[in-house]
């Protein structure tokens, strides 16, 4: 193997942990060594295909064994892994391909029409079929890897090429791709090391989408890189995920807010075996202080985190330690990556004081990829990236989000942040999840409405919730109306999407 | 703070964990924010002395804080530090201090005399006193640090600056100085993190000396990177270790075989309190079998390593779970560490078949300080550092250290690696320590003779400890005689002298 990029990362853990179970999805699992043997034999295949060093290399697809294949192949090869978002509609996809330039894109059998669909785009493109069977003139993943040869690919490929291309949510604007260097995923997962005590025996569940930076970045790449086990899910189901604590021993698991909510709202939560589970990571929004207790309850705590797919994407760490005494907070930066919080004039924020996130460090993303107006755009002359997210610094440097500079609600002249009224909310009895939004006001400007997803068997008025946040809020921070529904929208990663909450609930 | 360089670390984690323990030493001890402030303290004193960018910052003395500290602020300076070995005589550390050009000297009191030895040296110098109170000329450390500005140094240290200058230990040749960077310092801590399971609660007892790269940089500096407690002792003493595990409930160690052994045969040894130690880190030889078993009645396994000053010093690594089943090997290469064992022509050599190692990998020393030709002798064409050292590779991948290149003995045509015969001599009960050197002979060319620490108490013969051999060893391998002595010559890392003991015990 050649250098430290990512693609080396099974032949290395091969050669530490051959016999360590590597990769466990459903019924099948592989060690170490079949990894490496399936990446290299992969690796050739693409190549095969015509796949060279900078090329892309889009996967579409729920979770599976061959997402990670694959980022690993396109890796050993110096090719760019693009994952694609299956939430996505077909135009959207095609703007991903076309944008990042796809020569191949590897899908899951389960997406076959979009992948037909994107096939018929004018590009010369090369389509893989993982599982199912593959239609006329798409190749079949399992085949590809039985008839390439094992001759290792030696390829140099540095901490300073680029590994991969995410596009960012995309809950507003034009999505973007995000270009992640080796070295980018590489310290980022040092941080995650330094941050967590990840063992060499972790058994981590990876049933958020891989798809997103979060699941993929935060637990699954720094669990293979000690050596551990992934658990690899193609989506999160509760009573499945309370099997798999017992029955694999699950001792890590990344999830939003949402996930763990929904473990602890299951009827199989009281009688669940949880003496496995080690590290319980959040990240999407802030864990509400009743979700903590539910989970203290049975001897658990949150590691809480920020960060977004532009860094790769660890920026603050609330750990264990705090996790109840800093409630409501993101934590403190990661070691290696720094964060001010600034001013519109990019002066430093005093304590307290709400301003602009701005992070540097060798996570940062080298810029969004053939944007370069963009790219200048999201940083500061002096190369600090611009989160837009609002948050204000305590005294001993935990920082809490306020909220997304997009989403502020500017009501009377005074600034409401979202965030801190759902958090009152939230920790009503009767309410299981909550949005705040801004809907226009003759008056007011803008007014918030607070949108309600009730706990099942209750029944909560308007005037009950109301009533609740009265007192806990400055009066311009009380939603003038609360309007119930069954779901808020949300996309992969848990993230509201306020854009079709406000298409819905949000006319006056 | 800017860019990575290992001066960062105590700022960085200052803003991380400000109230944790950092250092314990003694009766004194200081948190993360205290460090910190210390560090930027004596680094703003450095700069007033006149220390650049690039100059040198020297250190002579037993492990202290001062040691950390100055190695810290000299690296936020983006200055080098070059740690002296206390062993050596005047002329040596002259020489040393000649060949880096150090512009400082910093010094622990009980080092006074050499020091002023050394101030008369034609170069122009300055020197600082830890502790005691300092010489007419000399600077007192801990007026420096008070008296200096508390403004943080801003200079930017990247990875790729020199970090540290460390002497090689010189059981032959002229000591050469090995030109380490931030990076390489930087990658040894990731594949530690990697290897062992490091926590943030971690306690770990720093009683081997910090002048030599296996205390500094397999467990001190990676403990204070997870922002765990480095206990600094200024040396080994097994009553006091003994006594520190319960006290200060040490859960990391990192010691060389001798100083294991001296732990089970100091009489505190049955009643000693180890419930709290956890990873017990040997390396400098291989830890024998008796011992092994000795700590393992205990429920204590061994990760064992090999490694070189020019490596910083990670290249191999025996994990716990390997360390019964594998014993008497050095493991397998550290994460991102390359390892190769090469015949004379540079090819591979087959499994068990002896050849040199060579290593690459982002831990390997950018050179010999000021010797472009050694240090294009110690690489390969292509980039790999010759080790010198000879080893075999089994197949799974384990690498036993056959012996240093230049200790094989020679007789009759055969080749006798002096390591595996002191390991089977090592398991007579008996038998504390033994050392096999070659001596001439006018049959045989050379012929191996075992030198022997008996263990207290006991009284072997020479007959006893050959008949103890025979059968066990090819006929060729077996000593043609025993000398009885009262210690083995070592060096400060617990290497043999081997040059000291053909010279007390080589004579036909």
């Amino acid at each position: 193997m050649r250098d430290e990029g990512i693609g080396s990362w099974p032949a290395r853990r091969a050669r530490s942990s051959p016999e360590r179970t590597a990769i466990v999805h459903g019924e099948r699992s592989f060690t170490y060594a079949e990894l490496h043997e399936r990446v290299n034999r992969l690796a050739a295949a693409l190549r095969r295909l015509g796949v060279r060093r900078g090329d892309r290399v889009a996967y579409l697809g729920a979770n599976h064994p061959a997402l990670l294949e694959t980022l690993f192949a396109a890796g050993t090869l110096g090719a760019v892994f693009v994952p694609l978002n299956t939430r996505l509609a077909v135009p959207e996809l095609a703007y991903m391909l076309d944008d990042s330039g796809a020569r191949v894109l590897v899908y899951g059998a389960e997406r076959a029409e979009e992948a037909t669909a994107l096939a018929r785009r004018p590009d010369p493109r090369t389509l893989v079929t993982v599982g199912g069977s593959a239609p006329a003139g798409h190749e079949a993943y399992e085949e590809l890897i039985a008839s390439a040869p094992v001759d290792p690919v030696d390829e140099p490929v540095g901490l300073d090429d680029t590994c991969m291309i995410m596009y960012t949510s995309g809950t507003t604007g034009r999505p973007k791709g995000a270009e992640l260097t080796h070295g980018n995923i590489t310290w980022n997962c040092v941080n995650v090391l330094i941050d967590v005590d990840v063992t060499a025996d972790e058994v981590t569940l990876v049933s958020a989408p891989l798809f997103h930076t979060a699941a993929l970045n935060m637990t699954c790449l720094p669990t293979l890189l000690k050596g551990g086990r992934v658990v690899v899910e193609p989506g999160f189901d509760p009573e499945r995920a309370l099997a798999l604590f017992a029955t694999e021993r699950i001792s890590w698991m990344f999830g939003v807010p949402a996930m763990f909510d929904a473990l602890t709202a299951h009827p199989g939560w009281a009688d669940a075996d949880l003496s496995s589970l080690r590290v319980l990571m959040a990240g999407g929004a802030p864990v509400s202080e009743s979700t903590i207790a539910a989970y203290q309850e049975r001897g658990l705590t949150f590691l809480q985190g920020y960060g977004m797919t532009e860094t790769a994407p660890g920026v603050l760490m609330l750990g264990a330690a705090d996790s109840v005494r800093k409630a409501g907070t993101a934590g403190r930066p990661s070691l290696f990556t720094d964060v001010r919080i600034v001013r519109p004039d990019l002066t430093d924020a005093d304590p307290g004081e709400p301003g602009e996130i701005v992070v540097r460090g060798p996570n940062v993303m080298r810029g969004y990829w053939g944007r370069p107006d963009d790219t200048a755009r999201a940083h500061t002359a002096d190369g600090w990236f611009r989160t837009g997210d609002v948050a204000t610094g305590d005294p001993e440097g935990f920082v809490t989000i306020v909220d997304r500079a997009k989403d502020m609600i500017i009501s009377g002249g005074e600034n409401i942040y979202p965030a801190e009224v759902e958090s009152v909310l939230h920790d009503h009895p009767d309410v299981l999840e909550c949005a705040v939004i801004g809907v226009p006001d003759e008056r007011w400007g803008e007014v918030g409405r607070a949108v309600v997803v009730p706990r099942p068997g209750t029944a909560p008025t308007e005037k009950d919730l109301l009533a609740h946040v009265e007192g806990r809020l400055a009066r311009y921070k009380i939603p003038k109306s609360v309007v119930f529904t069954d779901a808020l929208p949300r996309n992969a990663t848990g993230k509201l999407r306020k854009a079709d909450l406000r298409r819905d609930h949000g006319t006056p």
